[in-house]
């Protein structure tokens, strides 16, 4: 692991790392927020997983979430979007496909299966370097939230992982990308045209299929532009409710999909997470 | 005056906005975030200034202004640093002159007078159509703070204007820009060799000729890797200890130059304006 910055902020330092990934074959970056902790102890970790179009640094700059996580002493993780680089294949005029969009799933189809492998890449490569490069991690005590495609990847992966996180939520995630007209193209490319195969990378899917997770907490703007056509949240609503999951979803009056949304609800889910995950 | 863009943000608007200014011959453009208001209120303003390369949107990024800004009921005005855009003289490779570096002061020497004139800019030009455009601010409550560059742009507007501005804060202000190696440069190319000249634009021989504000708050990060060359907080220290203004000065343990340290004592310092200010 290469320490590219380290910044002292609110108390904690917010550093940008870097390391050769096996799972997407090229180098990547992330950031990692590590709050004031007493020597010895250890501190919860939150991953943070952005949206389209993002690298780890939008949330690292716009987010607002060190004072209260410095606060909550909680460890705030944030992996970019995608494989990057030379020889990464890409679609340079899409921002729904290639780079900046690797909805944190693996891809089957070539060329994109050498390198868009985002689902381990978040699930199991970061992680064990996380642990092995950050001992006052504490990977007992895990949380995952994100935004918009990484609002999928939260949901999608705290589902398949309910025995690894103990707190799952989204700031205006997309919510069943199989049937939104902005993440189609994109897992056809990744996945294959047999849609069968889109389902493990989807929450609503993921839930009428029976996983489960405790419970969840969404954010959505009302004012948000990609609202009636591509992010949909009345149907993680309806799944939720058909498989008695606890969805606490808000309708937020007035509010877009950028991260003056994102940062005005930051503290709210800051604090949801840490409830759960200081026991 | 043009509306770029207008966001919700932590129950408030944050709005970026255009004008052609007559001070600067160029467009300018601007940041306001205002504060959820009662109608028929109207809330203090808060002046920001930048520092070197930045624009309006850098604090609006990463200040982390907005929560506490909102929840005081602030008016936070974030202008340019400098003319810009075609015709307006520059030097590409530094970024210690020209775009980005306009030092809030009138240019004296040619060819830089024709826009160079961010003084006259950011004390005229831009409160009347403050005042104009946004009947919620209160004119009558001004504060002013700034990092680096900015801080000696706020330092010396307050030092011009105590009976206009209640409040004055700095985040690693240039202090003495006469003496300090990265600003000789620009200020010989805008006001010429005669250093008398320069006095007028530097808060050190300001308060040295006279000039007084009720009591300063500075906070200076101790990694700071310009505090010996550049920024040197302690001439400000010895120039408020001979002339009798109460000087809050703290040395920040392990704190950059970054919006890091700048976005950990926001709240100290807005803090510190909205109780100069509500009265």
């Amino acid at each position: 692991m290469k320490t590219i910055s380290t910044a002292k902020a609110h108390g904690g330092i917010q550093g940008v790392y870097s390391h050769h990934a096996t799972s997407t074959a090229c180098e990547m970056t992330f950031a990692v927020f590590t709050p004031p902790v007493a020597e010895g102890r250890k501190a919860p970790v939150l991953w943070y997983l952005s949206g389209l179009t993002c690298t780890h640094q939008n949330v690292m700059d716009k987010g607002e979430y060190r004072r209260l996580a410095a606060e909550l002493g909680v460890i705030v993780v944030c992996p970019d979007t995608s494989p990057r680089g030379e020889g990464v294949p890409d679609e340079k005029d899409s921002w729904q496909f290639g780079c900046g969009a690797g909805f944190y799933l693996d891809a089957t189809q070539a060329p994109f299966s050498a390198n868009y492998r985002m689902y381990t890449y978040v699930t199991d490569e970061l992680p064990a370097l996380l642990a092995e490069e950050f001992p006052q991690a504490d990977m007992e005590r895990q949380g995952i939230f994100g935004h918009s495609m990484g609002g999928h990847g939260a949901l999608t992966i705290a589902l398949k992982h309910p025995d690894r996180f103990r707190s799952c939520s989204a700031f205006a995630p997309i919510v069943h990308p199989s049937t939104a007209h902005w993440s189609i193209d994109a897992f056809t490319k990744y996945l294959g045209e047999d849609r069968n195969a889109w389902r493990e990378y989807d929450a609503v899917s993921l839930i009428e299929d029976g996983k489960r997770f405790p419970e969840l907490l969404v954010d959505q703007g009302a004012a948000d532009g990609f609202l009636d056509d591509g992010l949909q949240p009345w149907l993680l609503e309806k799944a939720c409710a058909d498989a008695g999951i606890p969805l606490t979803l808000t309708m937020r009056d007035g509010y877009d999909h950028s991260y003056f949304f994102i940062s005005t609800f930051m503290d709210d889910h800051l604090r949801w997470h840490a409830e759960r995950l200081k026991a």
